[in-house]
């Protein structure tokens, strides 16, 4: 999917909405342990209940991974649901990887490949080489991390280098880098002070905001300071919506949360300046 | 394992060599393609010829996640087969892997319990509370990227942060992490003249070192500034070990150049200062 598709889809639906499929096997409701791939039956309930709502599913490769081939089997079915029920749905494998040149290109063929993502997320920590070969696939993204939502993120990401915050190098170094135009962003929504400060450097580059929902950000601040001409901004939510309600209506419980903040998506889209 | 374990290991087998497990499926002995499971034909043949001579194997996940199910599926085989015939085996997931909190510990839950690594590489972009979930487990260890062996290193990881640079503020701050005993490092090889400046910040951690082999570091360098009371050095070496040929000879090939490896490790353990 190019970045101007991903923009068609928001305008059409009136949501910049990412919707993280981080599914714990502890919080979903109980009936569905009775379903032979129960990750997978959740997120195809989610899905099926909110793709209307959204223009992106991100589920985070920590939580598949954390059960073991089942869990890579639920990734595996929930990625391929998506790509034949849901074309237009733009897909983050939120895997924050990274590594050096050789296998780099490795993970890259994982994710873009044979998962058939549009996007991955990747840690800049070990700079061009390791993040250049997922830029060399043509419309697929780069979803750097830049300035994450976590209290960690003042450690590094927020020290001066050379007078210049590590994250703002990042953002000013990566654009240098071959392919650039394959880039977006991780920028926290808890720290919407530095939206502004962002969009001087890169102007139109899609932004993946998380912590809008538990970790405490403000949709409305984050796009006063955020959006870009081309809208550039998806915001995630994961718990406040997935685990919703843990009853047998929690895909109606994850929607109605979706179309809550999909409204006020509307209302900023069509009252932005 | 203990680190004083890992030491003892080092003592008895005269050997700090750990063999990076990176399976490139073009890259292996054609006969092995008509195994059910050629990554762990692979991955076995290399183990039983060479683990009296190494004290440590690091499978790349990268490198399995790029086959999908069947990846993951060699990768189990794998420690499973290390587990269950050579405990004394130090193992690491070099999986560079790093997230937010409750994130980070699906990924610790992952390498440490499911798949029973002794550790697992991380990354440091994220901070402390990314870090922490990771060294929360006993007996268990965090290796942190600090200096990489890449080009890309000289991007972000040298650049200096408040007069210091940024891999030297990785060690000092991740110092002050809750159950920090409990930190490795990976330190590249081509950068030997930083190991006394490292030496002097963390003196005794261990330290995992890539790219003596095809990348270029030399092991006396390494060792001259790098090694501490309890050695504390992991050399590692893929590539130059498991694909010295690609015949049926393969395995012997691989256990000759780890045993030169040894003897050269040898060597430097019984006229080093």
């Amino acid at each position: 999917m190019t970045t101007q598709e991903l923009t068609q889809q928001i305008l059409k639906k009136q949501s910049f909405l990412c919707i993280g499929l981080d599914v714990d096997i502890h919080k979903i409701p109980k009936h569905l342990l009775q379903e032979s791939d129960p990750i997978f039956a959740f997120n195809k309930a989610i899905i099926d209940a909110t793709h209307h709502l959204c223009v992106a599913y991100k589920p985070n490769t920590a939580f598949y991974e954390a059960y073991g081939l089942k869990g890579w089997q639920a990734l595996e079915k929930t990625i391929n649901y998506l790509n034949e029920n849901h074309p237009d749905i733009f897909t983050i494998a939120d895997a924050k990887r990274g590594d050096i040149g050789n296998t780099s290109s490795m993970y890259a063929k994982a994710f873009f490949e044979d998962l058939a993502f549009d996007s991955v997320t990747v840690a800049p920590y070990m700079g061009k080489d390791s993040v250049e070969p997922f830029l060399a696939f043509k419309n697929k993204h780069t979803i750097l991390l830049a300035l994450t939502s976590n209290e960690g993120a003042f450690d590094f990401q927020t020290k001066q280098v050379a007078g210049v915050e590590l994250y703002k190098q990042v953002l000013e170094t990566s654009k240098t880098w071959a392919h650039s135009e394959n880039l977006m962003y991780v920028v926290g929504a808890t720290k919407a002070d530095y939206f502004a400060e962002i969009r001087k450097i890169i102007p139109n580059n899609f932004l993946l905001v998380p912590g809008v929902g538990a970790q405490g950000g403000k949709l409305k601040d984050v796009c006063k300071y955020g959006m870009a001409a081309n809208v550039g901004l998806l915001v995630n939510s994961s718990r406040g919506i997935i685990y919703a309600s843990n009853t047998a209506n929690f895909a109606e419980a994850a929607a109605q949360k979706a179309r809550e903040m999909q409204q006020e998506m509307s209302y900023i889209l069509k009252h932005v300046d």
